[in-house]
C-alpha cells in the first residue's frame, strides 16, 4: 500500500510508530497529485517545496498533536498566510492573506501539514464553478461548492481537507465523491479568516476517508465529548428515517441508497423508524434561501462597491435587491429557523413530533442521487437546507453505487451540539452501511 | 470654527460646494490629535503622510459618494490593509492585513478617508485594556472595548469613527463620551475583516457627533429605508421608558438623565409610557454572558493554541471551560435569546406584552452613569447586553452631565432592520433630549 492510500488516522499512527515518516507521506500524495491532477483538477495551489520542508521539520520533533505530520488540504475561501487565497474570484487573484484562518492553524497546532489550497465555487456562494471533475468519472461534477476537497480526498490525493458550507456546499460533495464529510454544530468551530456569505449558517466542516478521521479533526478543534462519548452498539440504536419535507426531489438511486442503508442498519440489529418532520420544519429549505439571500447582500456589499465589474452577476444580485428579500422576510426567517432550533432535540427525546421512545440519530439523503453529469452544475442543495439552518451537526457517509457507476451516500444527523455522538454512532455504523468490508471510503 | 470641529455631514457638504477641502480637513484633524493625543491616547497607528496623500486624491476628483473626503477612525480589531492592526494584542504586534475589512472598504467606496487606528480592549473582548482616556476628565476611563474610537470622536480628532459591540462595547464608550453613536441590527453590516469574538452577537458601529453623522455612513452600508423613512413629529411619537431588568445596577446620575430626557421629550409633546419588558426577557442579560463565553470559546481556540503565553489568561479562561459553559447551557441560551427576539417586534405594536396603543422608540439607560474613575475598568456592559442578545439597533444619545461633570446619555431601541427608522426619531428627538440647543454633540 502507498503512504497515499492511508487514512489520516492510520498515517498518524504510522508517523508516531516510526513507521513512517512525514516526508514520505507527504511525497507520496505530491506523486499522486502530479499522476492525477491533470485529470480531476482538484487544486489551485500546491506547494510541494514548501510542503516537504514542513514535513521533514515535523519529522525532526517527537509528535506534538494528533495530527503530527498528517497533510491537509483546505478549500480555497479560507485564508492561509503561505499559499494565495483566490476564493475563485477575479478580485483575489494572487491575494495572501497576512495570516491563517482559525481552523488552518488550529489544524496546524495540532500538527497538521498545509499542502494545498483547493478549488471552489466563486467565494463558496454562486458564479464560476470549480474546474475540478468527479474522480469516479471526469465527465461528471464533484458536487459543490467544496468541489476541490470533495475530490482530493476522493482520489486519495491528500487524507484530510476541510469545506465549508452555508446551503449544501460540504455535505453533497461528500456524497458525489463516496467519502465521510462532517459539519459541525454551527458556531462550534471558528469560522475567523473564512469568506463570508451567511453568517447565521456558514460551517467550516472537514472531509476523511473514514469516521475515525472526521473525529481526528474533531478532537483537534476540542470539540466536547469527542473520544470520550461512546455509542450505544447497533442492536439498541433507534434511527429515525426521514425522507424528509423535499423528498420529492429525489432520485432513484437516492432512494435506493437511502432504503439500502436503512435494511443493512435492521439486519444488524438497529430499530429503523420512518418518520416525518413535524409541519413547522416544512418550509426550512425556504428559510435557508431567505437567509441565505438575505445575508449575502450584507456580505459582497464591499465587493459590490469596489470591484463590481469583477463580482459575478449571480452574486452582485444579493446586493441589489434582485431576490425581494426584505426585512421582514429575513426576520420571519430567522424566527421560524430559530423555533425549529428550538424543538429539534425534542424530537429525538421523543417529547415533541409524535416519536414514541424517540431516536438517536436521522438518516436522511445527503443529496437527490449521483453527481450530475457536466462542470456547468454542482447539484441540488435542498437535502442539506434543512439541516444547516437547523444548526445540526451533520455527517456524510458513502454507501453505494448508482446505476452510473457513481457514489451514492446517506446523510446523518443529531442535535446541535452532540457531534461527538453523532461521530461515535457514525463510526458503528459504517461497516454496516457502506459497501467496503472496513467501512472506509 | 476649525475644521476639525465640524461633523461629518457638515464636512462633506463643505467639501461638497469647494468652501472646504479634504486636506485642509485631515490636516486640521491631524493638528487636533497631534494637540490633544498626548493626553486622551486615543489613537494605536495614524499615517499623516498617507491620509494626506489619500486626501489630495480626493480633492483632485469630483465627490463620488456621500463621505467624500471625510476622514474616519478605525478601532484596531479591524482590518486595514495599509495600517497595521494590532488587536492591542502581543500576539499581533506589526500585524498587516492583506485587505481592508468590509465596513473599512465600503467606507472608502463612499469616499472616506482612513485617519488611523483607535485603541481598544484586548481582541475588543477582555485582557489589556486600552491606555486611553477620558477627554472631559482624563482621570476616568471613555469606556470600552472601543475606547479610542469613542474618545477621538469625543474629543474632535476625527468626526467619524468604528466601534465593535459584542456586550456593551459601542454604546457605552459613545454615552461615557457625551456623543453619538449607532449599533445597526446585528447582521445587517458585514463584520468580514474584524475579530471574532461571539459571532452570534457581534455587531460593527460607528460613531458621530450628530444623528446626521450616524444617517450618513449608514446611507453608505445602504441600510434599508435610510434617508426614505421619515420620524412621525414629536407629539404623535410614542416612547417607551424602560427601566429595564437590570434597573439595580442604575447608579444616580444614570437614572437623572433617563428621568430628563423623559421629561425634556414629554414637555415637546411626545408621550412617554413607563413600562417592564416580560418575564421572558429578564434573563437576557445572563444569556448574554453566556452566549459571549461560550462562543468565546470557539473564537479564542486557535490563538490558545498557537500563542497560548500571549494571550491574556482572561481569554484563555474561555478556552479552558473555566466558565462552566456546557453545549446544554449555550444552547438554551441561544433558544431563550431566539424567543425573545421573535416577541421584541410585538411589544412596540402593542400586540404583547401590554403596552396598549404600542410604542414607537424604547428608552433606557446606556450605562449605569458616569464613566467610573480609573482606568482599570470600562465600566459595566449590563444595560447594553439586554439589546445586543435581541439583535436590535441601538442608538446612543447624550443627555446631561452628571455630578462629576462627566457627560451622561441615554439609549434610543427599536425592532430588528428598522435601523432608519431609528435615526429618523432620534434626529427629531436630539434637539429635545440634549443640552445642546441644536442637539449635538
Amino acid at each position: 500500500m502507498e503512504p497515499f492510500e492511508l487514512t489520516a488516522s492510520e498515517a498518524a499512527a504510522s508517523i508516531r510508530d516510526g513507521r513512517l515518516t512525514s516526508e514520505a507521506l507527504v511525497r507520496s500524495c505530491l506523486e499522486r497529485i502530479e499522476a492525477r491532477d491533470g485529470d480531476v483538477r482538484a487544486w489551485i495551489h500546491v506547494d510541494p517545496a514548501r510542503a516537504l520542508a514542513a514535513a521533514r521539520e515535523a519529522d525532526k520533533t517527537p509528535p506534538r498533536g494528533p495530527l503530527h505530520g498528517v497533510p491537509f488540504g483546505v478549500k480555497d475561501v479560507i485564508d492561509t498566510a503561505d499559499l494565495p487565497t483566490t476564493h475563485n474570484s477575479p478580485i483575489f487573484q494572487g491575494h495572501r492573506p497576512a495570516r491563517d484562518a482559525a481552523c488552518v492553524s488550529i489544524t496546524r497546532s495540532a500538527g497538521g501539514i498545509l499542502l494545498g489550497k483547493t478549488d471552489t465555487v466563486e467565494f463558496a456562494s454562486g458564479g464560476r464553478k470549480a474546474a475540478t471533475r468527479n474522480p469516479a468519472n471526469l465527465a461528471h461534477t464533484p458536487g459543490g461548492s467544496s468541489s476541490g476537497s470533495g475530490a482530493a480526498v476522493a482520489d486519495r490525493h491528500v487524507p484530510l481537507a476541510f469545506g465549508t458550507q452555508t446551503g449544501g456546499s460540504h455535505i453533497r460533495p461528500a456524497a458525489f465523491n463516496g467519502i465521510f464529510g462532517l459539519k459541525p454544530t454551527w458556531g462550534a468551530v471558528s469560522r475567523e479568516g473564512v469568506k463570508h456569505y451567511a453568517v447565521s449558517l456558514d460551517t467550516v466542516g472537514w472531509y476523511g476517508r473514514s469516521v475515525a478521521d472526521l473525529a481526528l479533526m474533531a478532537g483537534a478543534f476540542q470539540l466536547e465529548g469527542v473520544g470520550a462519548v461512546a455509542s450505544k452498539p447497533l442492536p439498541q440504536l433507534r434511527v429515525g428515517l426521514c425522507r424528509s419535507p423535499v423528498w420529492s426531489r429525489i432520485e432513484p438511486a437516492g432512494e435506493a441508497a437511502l432504503l439500502l442503508a436503512a435494511k443493512r442498519l435492521e439486519q444488524a440489529g438497529a430499530t429503523v423508524i420512518p418518520f416525518e418532520l413535524p409541519d413547522a420544519f416544512t418550509t426550512l429549505a425556504d428559510v435557508q434561501d431567505v437567509i441565505r439571500r438575505g445575508e449575502g447582500r450584507a456580505a459582497f456589499l464591499d465587493l459590490h462597491l469596489s470591484d463590481r465589474h469583477r463580482l459575478h452577476p449571480e452574486l452582485a444580485d444579493h446586493c441589489e435587491h434582485n431576490h425581494g428579500i426584505t426585512p421582514r422576510s429575513l426576520t420571519e426567517a430567522y424566527d421560524v429557523a430559530s423555533h425549529a432550533r428550538a424543538r429539534f432535540a425534542g424530537l429525538f427525546a421523543g417529547l415533541d413530533g409524535g416519536l414514541d421512545g424517540g431516536i438517536d440519530v436521522i438518516l436522511t439523503p445527503p443529496a437527490p442521487g449521483e453527481a450530475p453529469e457536466g462542470l456547468h452544475t454542482t447539484g441540488d442543495h435542498v437535502f442539506n437546507s434543512i439541516w444547516t439552518v437547523l444548526h445540526a451537526p451533520c455527517l456524510a457517509m458513502p454507501c453505494t453505487r448508482g446505476p452510473r457507476g457513481l457514489p451514492v451516500g446517506v446523510q446523518l444527523v443529531t442535535p446541535r451540539f452532540t457531534d461527538a455522538s453523532l461521530l461515535a454512532m457514525a463510526r458503528t455504523m459504517a461497516p454496516v452501511v457502506t459497501d467496503t468490508a472496513d467501512g472506509r471510503a
